[in-house]
């Protein structure tokens, strides 16, 4: 078991590492080491959080025992678990990492396969949430990897979300995940495109998004984006850019598997234009700059900066 | 007000009308006269009820003051609607028309010009629920027209529905209607494509429904059509040709007021080709069909007798 004393190690700090790693701290657990690409960040967060920053990955893994990663996609996964130079895995014997970023599922076996060859152990805890979930501990934790290794790690696992879900071996939470976040993005750009339409048609928007929750329209995005995209408030929870990389994560996943997912194509399409017009940092809600009339993103500066 | 003995007319007793008819008799309204383009049909209702099936639509005028319509497209609405020949128009002085068909916003304009000028009054009545809320009365009803006319016909509609609701002028149910169809048929596409390739990854699927259900990948959809997509049980409530009808007369909208609408565009494809391989007649859950692997609608053929 884990005792609150156990040092851990977080790396990766944006908008969900940084919550997470606060709520960890507020749970009583001890924070040994804080490290992100971003050095200023990691000194501001260890700061706050009264840890210390760790300017190498390695020194993360010196100090603790174990190491939550929350990077962004496959190539920061890659360079975090490197097979040379500074790495988490130098030194990384009786170590445990929980991998929390949504990549590509064959990564998290490659980094499992690596994790043992160093003598650690790794298992991936896909986040199915957003900021204020990490910040407040009730994330949809969807983990992956040898379940001895889960069930060792739930009393940490459990400070993050309210029920932990082992749903198989290493890559099958991630699989989930990218299911997710490709059904949710389809929904997402669906719905943009309707209130898009609404708005052309000189609609009620405030009757549409009330009509389309009472009927077959209604979804979980309709709940959380739908007045964002009305009001054109696209404050950055889950950004566009990873909206684009997660629904090609899942379009690679079926294209291996010589399935035609029209929808997928068109969603990932529609998530790159973002990153290509300039709107990737927005929030996923912010696609509806694309389909409103008139929009493009323009007047929006302000909540950019 | 509307006594239960002024004398009722129902055209069109498809899935939809017939159960509306069987509502209203069960209300205690006077079915007076019914019609349908497939005779027998109107006869063997009209049997079932106690009423009378009319061979011709100016029959059902003259039997009737106020008159259901719930046909299947354009085409057909301006067929019973024609200024010449056998018509609901002729003698319709006095009448009142409740249109229930999802047909392009514009017909409707067209229609409730047309009984003006013949003396009598329409309103559009969209429906946005499916065949057991038609018999039981709940169905959630979108309404168009003149404001006076509508609160004329209230005691009718709230034999069909709750909370009937006034959306505006004549066609603005309609826009409202097929954009809820729209985004549903958007959703209902991208489930199908989220539950093929998780089946396709070997995932179990009642566990992906479940996870689905639980975060941002959430919708009615999921809930009304998930299981069906995953069991092949596509008994027809509502028709893949009638969702390619729907989103085709968004697509409309949409092109008329110069918008790029490519996730409705891709539902739109995917429903047409329901059509042309022969499943237009499944569900819209048979959309599945399409998106699993080695599907195709084969092994289906008795649910389609």
């Amino acid at each position: 078991m884990i005792a609150r004393a156990t040092p851990l190690g977080i790396v990766g700090v944006g908008r969900m590492g940084a919550n997470m790693a606060r709520r960890l701290k507020e749970c009583g657990f001890t924070l040994a080491a804080i490290h992100d690409t971003r050095p200023d960040a990691a000194r501001a967060l260890a700061q706050e959080l009264g840890a210390q920053a760790s300017p190498t990955l390695a020194g993360v893994t010196e100090r603790a025992r174990i190491i939550l990663t929350v990077v962004s996609d496959d190539r920061a996964m890659r360079a975090i678990f490197a097979p040379r130079g500074d790495s988490l895995l130098r030194g990384a014997r009786g170590r445990s990492f929980i991998n929390c970023a949504t990549i590509t599922p064959a990564v998290h076996l490659e980094i499992e396969r690596l994790a043992r060859r160093a003598g650690a152990r790794a298992i991936e805890a896909c986040m199915a949430s957003s900021i204020p979930q990490a910040r407040q501990g009730t994330l949809a934790l969807m983990c992956g990897g040898e379940r001895a290794t889960f069930r060792a790690l739930l009393p940490l696992l459990k400070a993050l979300s309210p029920a932990p879900r082992w749903i198989g071996s290493a890559g099958r939470a991630a699989q989930v995940k990218a299911l997710v976040n490709m059904v949710m993005n389809i929904n997402t750009a669906g719905l943009a495109e309707g209130l898009a339409l609404g708005e052309a048609l000189g609609l009620d928007l405030d009757l549409l998004r009330e009509v389309f929750s009472q009927t077959g329209a209604n979804s979980r995005v309709l709940e959380t984006d739908g007045a964002d995209m009305q009001h054109r408030a696209h404050e950055c929870y889950f950004s566009a850019a990873h909206a684009a990389k997660d629904s090609s994560i899942a379009l690679v996943l079926g294209r291996q598997k010589g399935l035609r997912l029209p929808l997928a194509a068109a969603t990932a399409r529609q998530y790159a234009r973002m990153k290509r017009v300039g709107l990737g940092e927005l929030d996923k809600s912010g696609i509806a700059e694309l389909t409103f009339r008139g929009r493009g993103g323009r007047g929006l500066k302000r909540s950019r900066d």
